[in-house]
């Protein structure tokens, strides 16, 4: 794994790791390229700086967003942002992840757009995942695996889950409502009594329940990790 | 493969072979069942038959519909439907089926509701299909195979499809546009060069591509199949 210095050597917030992070993936950006943009906090400060090289410079680069907050972030601050089926072959996409593990398979969805950010990877030539490194693990499932789910007969979908012997909680809005995805699905958030030997089976079995969308595994996807630690650092996963 | 001779030997008409069906497969509901209602003409067909049967004795049945289409024609001829959530268990669906292998695999989907009555049908204790004999087929995948998508990124996602080898044609409604699920899906029906060694293959690399919701596969949910023969007679596949 390379690693990059920073000049500055104290503790980073958090906040001040993503603002990092951001502006490293906004230098991998390249004069008209086809960008997609991915979603959460992380992915945010990456639109940011890739805004402000924009201002800078005539970069002339087309986007495409994975949610509806990206995209009106994206058009705030002067970006050209287009339809994923109209922009053609998409050359690089950045977005952020819940957890990575050491073979690049990610699991996310924690934003609630992972849908959208997986038919926009699986466009792109290559997928730059950035995190910082609380997001490491040996092995996926530590945390909450999202899954997208059909409003119709959700309450037997989720049963459904359940008898695989895992734990299921819908995803909530601020008013203690059902989560509606940008694509008028719920989340369930499901959580495994340990983490994963076999995600990919794991994956297979839950897709296979009719009423689930998608889940928040990606599999052969993200092509480099970009990892960002306290101490300013920025390591590199090829 | 039991059959029951008709007293009429006379051919029937597809219409006359669905009534039929209908009709055979409504002797099936007991007093006080909880039942799946499928889409198409020949579960409509059913719903009649039932709806005659709920107004000539008192079974006090209760039933879930897979579509609108359905839930509205069982309405307006006096049946009780509930939400699929509500209902509690499922103890029989009864619906339609496009292709039925002789392992009782299934295509459905030409109605345009199969993730609605795949829900249903994953619910039920017993799930009956009701065909004409023209939908027997020694090999699935002889038409073509309904497969859901999600509208965010569609064109992309038939590409994916496309990559696969099959020929991918989206769904149209009676003014020429994208025909819309009851989930704001589209659909996409996709036909294979030659009938299918491994169904459950094609479903699963299908199922892989983000962006698709649900494919007309139907494996390991059907229990009996009634077939109806234009010469009157009807065969059952326990």
């Amino acid at each position: 794994m390379q690693t990059f210095k920073m000049q500055n050597m104290n503790k980073l917030s958090q906040q001040q790791i993503k603002k990092r992070l951001g502006q490293e993936a906004a230098k991998l950006i390249q004069k008209g390229m086809h960008v997609g943009l991915g979603t959460g906090t992380t992915s945010h400060c990456f639109i940011e700086a890739l805004a402000q090289r924009c201002r800078e410079e005539q970069l002339n680069i087309v986007t495409t967003a994975s949610s509806k907050a990206s995209s009106n972030l994206a058009l705030q601050l002067g970006l050209k942002v287009v339809d994923l089926d109209s922009i053609g072959t998409l050359d690089m996409t950045i977005d952020g992840a819940d957890e990575v593990d050491p073979q690049k398979r990610l699991i996310k969805g924690a934003g609630g757009a992972h849908l959208r950010e997986k038919i926009v990877a699986a466009k792109s030539e290559e997928l730059v995942i950035i995190i910082d490194e609380s997001k490491l693990v040996d092995q996926l499932g530590k945390h909450k695996l999202p899954v997208e789910i059909v409003p119709f007969g959700h309450e037997c979908t989720k049963i459904h889950l359940e008898a695989l012997g895992v734990q299921a909680t819908w995803r909530q809005d601020e008013q203690h409502s059902l989560f509606v995805t940008d694509n008028s699905h719920y989340l369930l958030d499901l959580r495994f009594p340990s983490p994963l030997d076999s995600p990919e089976e794991w994956d297979q079995v839950i897709r296979s329940i009719p009423g689930v969308v998608e889940t928040g595994f990606f599999f052969n996807l993200a092509s480099r990790i970009l990892i960002g630690f306290a101490d300013g650092q920025i390591g590199v996963r090829d």
